[in-house]
């Protein structure tokens, strides 16, 4: 690679912290500006004759269309890690591979999924969404009905609460971006608001509640308060363009923007208005995070303002000094992100990300920010912030105000949730990368 | 369902326009609106006792977890048409069924699909990009190298030049959406500017022109002026968040924003830059639109405004008179859409649609309004603006202009290209939907 560079502000390619973060202007000029930051990390090769005779595959006809497409079998390594994977009577997590995935949003397949009796096996021309309790009229839609309301389409994550738990662990747990982030995925969901279903059903004022339950073996069953479902709560039955997936509540599902995960009631088959909540099974146990007090933080609807980085992360060793793309996600139940900062120098010194438009409200933002590795060690971490003003905490303040996990750590399981402080990855010398703590 | 309704602006609820469109307000309104407008037309039936019953798949567990997930058996049928499905030595149409999906992008088994010579099934660390010729120096890139480079993310639809191209018969052709207009879909493409490799290469000032070949069997090469790579074109990596399906250029193909499909050069595997066009096979031949006076658009690289309902469209009759949503997509490679209009009537009335915010560049936007159906015969029709002022023209100027098809009308081919004009369904006394010339 020549070093000489005809296009080329060097104001742009000061290093903007420590270790060899580059100003996000670098980012948002383009081409020109970050082909003159790799200068000297030679990231091609010359290209020869050799390289413009045909392969294997161009020899022959290829495959031929398949009605519903899938991707390339190179690609069978991209799924979703299982918790249970023989499907055993107990919970099931699929988690989402996010250090192989780039871009906004989540691809159905790999949508995280938690179910804890499996997943129905739903007729939709015979499943019914009964509205009831404290409403003038008690109505019942079928898919039909649902289909001719007018719809809504937003991008929205949906975070379970128990998302980056291995993070309360006192020490840092041997995993990567999939078994401690896996638990988010973000996707656009298409449907009707509940708000235009409350208005056909009519509310009573006594009404400040409302319960949503599943058609799943369990039931799942949960309490919101009525005011969101007059906010931003959905009944959706696309999510990314097609039918719900089976496991995402086929045929539809409760969308909570922002809420914690399973709120989002999936298979969704009743809504009852009521006076006070259920302080159901999962809302008065499972999803009830304990303070170190021994008092309980009974309803956290919120899922806060986190972000973290997916590339590079564990699993994905670099391969020998130059110039990297750092890149994550962040996102809030607050609204949109308004910065995201990146270290190198695990905290010491930042500097700004780019944030891909458009950044949308309760949505994953993607952040991208050129990093010049020298070759030796380095921790990266990432900080948000959100319209609101919200930003992450470190995970000491996380600590001291909530605790740390009190029994064994182990990826699948921790008794802490609601962990949105910052997510630390160590580069070594070497390029593997790691987690710890920083 | 009851008539009387306590939150109501009667002004929302006048038809905007004749056979029953509603005001797009009463849209942007909500639930409380949008319920009143349908009030005496029930969608929804009293709730009783029997509607809180388990249904079969909630009295037993419910199927594992998969690692890549799937949708629910009962939407088999939302699939691409195939136009050679048994997958003989020619060409290849995978279309993608508009009206069985929502939103405002094309989920990634469905994205439409042409192959000349079927889906090579390419190694991705065997294959390499060359950028060559009029150049400073001749690169190879690895997908390994590619990965490295700062990534951006974009919304856009890719829509092959002859899509539509139905509308060119002189008689109306018995079909719906999917046959009509299946060959555009939209995605969020992530990848790397096309722009940023040509500052590692350098580019030599003779250039003009790039040479874009896929490494298909039939190496299927088009030529795209280099300004069109200096703006927003990209080599893209990702679709949908996820690698690029093996149908749409697995590992990587070469993406320009609103440019007539075929250019978008699947399997990409070499860039070469030069002072005048190629005049290929398929730039010279299949994609030249012949005019009337037998003069030809040698190239037509915009994919110009347009819009057509999704929904409702044939094979989605109506049951019964009463609300309904009309709903469909529009786009423009000239930017964001402005406005669309719809009419009931054939055109000679015609009221506001929603835009489904956000309102993306050269991507989808769906547009909504509510319609109370009376149960009478109605042509539906759509009309877009884009925000550089263009209008899509009407049925009669484009023919004027262009000519219509001249030989038998097949859906699975016309001469004729580049069809921008409106779509008209007529809807039966019956609500069986089918596509006329109005």
């Amino acid at each position: 690679m020549s070093t000489e560079r005809s296009i080329l502000d060097l104001a742009d390619f000061q290093p903007a912290a420590a270790n060899g973060l580059l100003d996000r202007r670098a980012f948002c000029k383009g081409g020109a500006a970050l082909a003159a930051a790799m200068t000297g990390y030679t990231l091609s090769s010359r290209a020869g004759a050799q390289q413009l005779t045909d392969d294997p595959w161009t020899r022959t006809p290829g495959a031929s269309l398949k009605a519903y497409g899938t991707p390339s079998r190179f690609e069978a390594r991209v799924t979703r890690s299982l918790s249970n994977p023989n499907g055993e009577p107990r919970t099931q997590h699929g988690r989402t591979p996010h250090h192989l995935i780039n871009g906004t949003f989540t691809p159905n397949g790999l949508h995280f999924v938690i179910s804890h009796t499996g997943n129905p096996d739903i007729d939709p021309s015979q499943h019914r969404l009964v509205i009831h309790g404290l409403v003038e009229r008690p109505l019942v839609f079928t898919l039909d009905d649902l289909m001719r309301y007018p719809m809504v389409s937003r991008m929205t994550f949906i975070e379970c609460g128990g998302n980056s738990a291995p993070l309360w662990s006192p020490e840092p747990v041997e995993a990567g971006v999939q078994a401690i982030h896996g638990l988010i995925s973000c996707a656009e969901w298409t449907g009707v608001m509940l708000s235009t279903l409350l208005e056909e059903t009519g509310i009573d004022p006594r009404a400040k509640w409302f319960i949503a339950e599943g058609a799943d073996a369990s039931k799942l069953d949960r309490s919101v308060p009525l005011g969101k479902a007059l906010d931003d709560a959905m009944i959706v039955l696309y999510q990314n363009g097609e039918r719900i997936m089976p496991g995402n509540g086929y045929p539809l599902r409760l969308l909570l923007p922002g809420w914690e995960g399973n709120m989002n009631i999936k298979w969704l088959r009743r809504i009852e208005l009521t006076e006070e909540p259920a302080l159901s099974f999962y809302e008065a146990r499972t999803y009830t995070p304990i303070l170190p007090s021994g008092k309980a933080y009974n309803f956290y609807f919120l899922q806060e303002v986190k972000s973290f980085i997916t590339h590079p992360s564990p699993g994905l060793a670099l391969n020998g000094a130059g110039f990297y793309e750092v890149s994550g996600l962040a996102y809030s139940a607050n609204g949109r992100i308004s910065k995201v900062i990146v270290s190198a120098d695990g905290g010491n010194t930042w500097a700004e990300a780019a944030l891909q438009e458009p950044v949308l409200s309760k949505a994953f933002t993607r952040f991208r920010l050129p990093w010049r590795w020298d070759g030796g060690p380095a921790v990266l971490q990432s900080r948000a912030w959100d319209e609101a003003g919200n930003v992450q905490p470190t995970r000491s303040e996380l600590v001291a105000r909530r605790g740390e996990a009190r029994r064994v750590p182990s990826v699948l399981g921790f008794p802490s949730q609601h962990y949105n402080g910052p997510t630390s990855w160590r580069v070594g010398a070497d390029g593997e990368v790691q987690h710890v703590y920083a």
